[in-house]
């Protein structure tokens, strides 16, 4: 028998202030899972969610990896459908923390142009996200004193670290793990006013590059035109990454790399998605990838690489005659179709290693690296949560591939055979990963609102 | 009537602790001129210095230039030659600080394989140098009550900085400044046992270039393969300065440039310097500039293109998978012969700008250039110096060109009409600009000996 769902709604509509009371209260938490520094937070967060969902009713636990812990919590159904919730505590670096207007951890609501937003790191990558489902269910909780399914909700504390240590721990835990479809709260809407349900997913390899030249800092008076520059040498081996074309020069770097149907390309044509439209917001307006390419075909169908980051030398204030004795850069790779991360280590690392002169050595460190995966169209359950979020927005939702990368979906379907419904409120203006993340209160509330009727609607699926 | 010169060497060697703690004084002051942080102890280093030559018997001031101001010393002899001394206060910054054994500011003499060495920051670049000078003036004075030469000394606080404001006091101050010869003491020997003069400087043209992108840092993942990145900007900018043959590829940078006269460069092939033995003592082997030269030749006369420093987007600990907004390089170039900085500015701006995509903007800084320098092989200053040189080391001095710049000496050419004396004691592994900077004993001691004989010397040149 179903539960009612207008009550639950209603509920949500009344309960938003207090929902966001607890949102903040997450969010005042600096769980930063690259830098070390902040383990101590990352262990607080998971520790304020279990005691959340505790209250709620699900029987909670913070358990170890071989990183930061991840939060389980069960509230079984017997006889429905079952889902997992999957979705991360842990937040992105604030850096460069000069260019928020406050402070990071310090969460509010402002309002621009009319738009209520959630303003601190995390409001909408992910805890946000998270807090959607979180309370959709403490709404049906309340209202019918059940939910409409069984559900596993898992909560790691590593995704911006490359989930070390899930899934070893996924693999460890499969049996405690087991549903009929995964669910995952960490993608965007389609625009303002379009939901979107992400089909498919780039895979992502990231590498950090060390090059050692001189055993020491050296006088560019002295030694300039004699010393190897590490400086020089990373520069032209991230320039030798693409050709004029936009194209990655990798050798087989394409093996594996589909191209898109033409009724696919011709429905991304239909959306009008011009490089002005897409890239118009971030103020460039030029497709820098390979030419002769759609955005969204870039984004979503292609490979590419970037460098996210370099260092080496003076980079402080006036000028220092310097030379480098090191200098290091992190160089990350998406990957779509079937290009294998474990093949691009080593060519990579060939490349590299190609480019080093004799005299000098490199370090080549390999983060964790991910496949792309794909959602098959046909599957009941994409068809229910498409419905139920249609309701909701008024508006059809659209079934699209995305850019980024979510690790943990490829190993959902590895290790547990389950595919994963991609379903988030995230716009793309939200500067996650940026100074000044923001999350739009319209995405929290009608986000809440939206799970709150895919759990309904998953129950009949 | 000449003053006598062995009670005077005799009175450095007996007050040599006295000379050191003096040194360490000076050294124990943080005079970093490149970041504004430090002004104070700019200023705090200058006083210091201009109550130490007042006691001595100068006439002192400390005067204002529009960036760290000078000290200024007179000390007139009537009928006997002039001399203007020349040196700097102001030291590089310090980072990366955590590779110092010991606190950059807290000199102190340590021993390595039997010798004994000064370790701080400006131990021997500039101020161990400087105070070669100063103590061989204080000992000529103790012992004769006069100096064998009259004596004006300038010491400036911007060297590190491209010692901005300093061409303009000079200019200002040009009737104060007279002098039959310039004495500059900011370089090295030519080995440890052999005494050098340098009669050739590389000029130098310093620039900063800042590329911005999109508005904001991107995530990776959405806009991957779309929005331009600037260290891939940065990074093509950088690898296409140089062809694959080393060469420098600015078009007409070589204009100007000239071959070595053969017998030169035999010379320089019968000095035994291979590339084991020039680079062998930093780590290296192989000449890393222009293919088929000597390092001599590389270092001495041929210009040279050298990345100083370079950042952009994350280069924290882990992985942020963000596209930067903003990347930023710190690019010289090393001058020689009738190479023009002015020119050169235009070229390597043109170059910058036509590899940065239309819908991105480039800032190029320009620091403060200068010409290369050289002196007349014929000028009796030099061969009484050699001389003097000679007798104190026990073996003849070298009198060869430098790959480093001191603009300085451009200027007291073209200002005051003054051929500059090179004399310097500082070594190639003092490792100056780097952690553990350090002065030999040696240097410091025979280099106080040195000055008292020169200045004898040049009594009668």
């Amino acid at each position: 028998m179903a539960d009612a769902l207008d009550p639950v709604l209603n509920d949500i509509d009344r309960d938003l202030d207090n929902s966001l009371e607890r949102l903040f209260a997450w969010l005042r938490i600096p769980s930063i899972s690259t830098d070390s520094a902040y383990a101590g937070h990352c262990r607080e967060a998971a520790q304020w969610l279990e005691g959340n969902l505790t209250a709620l009713g699900f029987e909670t636990s913070v358990e170890e990896t071989s990183l930061h812990p991840v939060v389980l919590a069960h509230r079984p159904k017997p006889g429905a459908p079952h889902v997992l919730f999957y979705g991360h505590y842990d937040v992105q670096p604030v850096d460069p923390l000069n260019l928020w207007t406050t402070p990071p951890f310090e969460p509010r609501i402002d309002e621009m142009d009319g738009t209520k937003r959630i303003v601190a790191r995390g409001a909408s990558d992910d805890k946000g996200q998270v807090m959607t489902f979180v309370e959709a269910c403490r709404a049906h909780l309340a209202m019918n004193g059940d939910l409409p399914v069984g559900v596993t909700i898992l909560i790691e504390g590593a995704e911006e670290n490359g989930s070390q240590g899930l899934p070893e721990w996924v693999e460890a835990n499969r049996d405690r793990l087991k549903a009929d479809v995964a669910l995952v709260c960490d993608t965007g809407m389609w625009d303002r006013e379009t939901p979107q349900i992400t089909t498919s997913l780039r895979g992502l390899a990231y590498y950090e590059v060390k090059v050692t030249c001189a055993d020491r800092d050296l006088h560019s008076g002295f030694f300039g035109g004699a010393a190897a520059n590490p400086i020089h040498v990373l520069s032209r081996i991230i320039a030798d990454l693409h050709d004029t074309e936009g194209r990655v020069t990798l050798p087989g770097f394409y093996d594996g790399v589909r191209e898109p149907p033409p009724e696919l390309l011709e429905q991304w044509r239909g959306l009008g998605l011009t490089p002005e439209k897409f890239l118009g917001p971030i103020g460039l307006r030029e497709p820098a990838g390979e030419r002769g390419r759609l955005p969204i075909e870039l984004i979503q169908s292609r490979p590419a690489c970037d460098a996210n980051g370099i260092i080496g030398g003076y980079t402080g204030e006036g000028t220092k005659t310097v030379i480098a004795s090191q200098a290091s850069a992190k160089v990350s790779f998406r990957l779509v179709d079937e290009q294998d991360p474990e093949q691009l280590s080593k060519t990579f690392e060939a490349f590299v290693r190609a480019r080093v002169p004799a005299d000098c050595s490199v370090e080549v460190i390999c983060y964790k690296g991910s496949r792309a995966v794909a959602l098959p169209y046909d599957m009941p359950q994409l068809a229910a949560a498409q419905a139920a979020l249609s309701a909701e927005w008024g508006r059809a939702a659209v079934a699209v591939g995305a850019g980024g990368s979510i690790p943990i979906v490829g190993d959902f379907k590895r290790i547990l055979g389950l595919d994963t419904l991609l379903i988030g409120f995230g716009l793309d203006d939200d500067r996650i990963h940026s100074p000044n993340e923001k999350y739009e209160l319209t995405s929290f509330h009608k986000g809440t609102r939206s799970w709150a009727r895919i759990l309904s609607a998953l129950a009949q699926a």
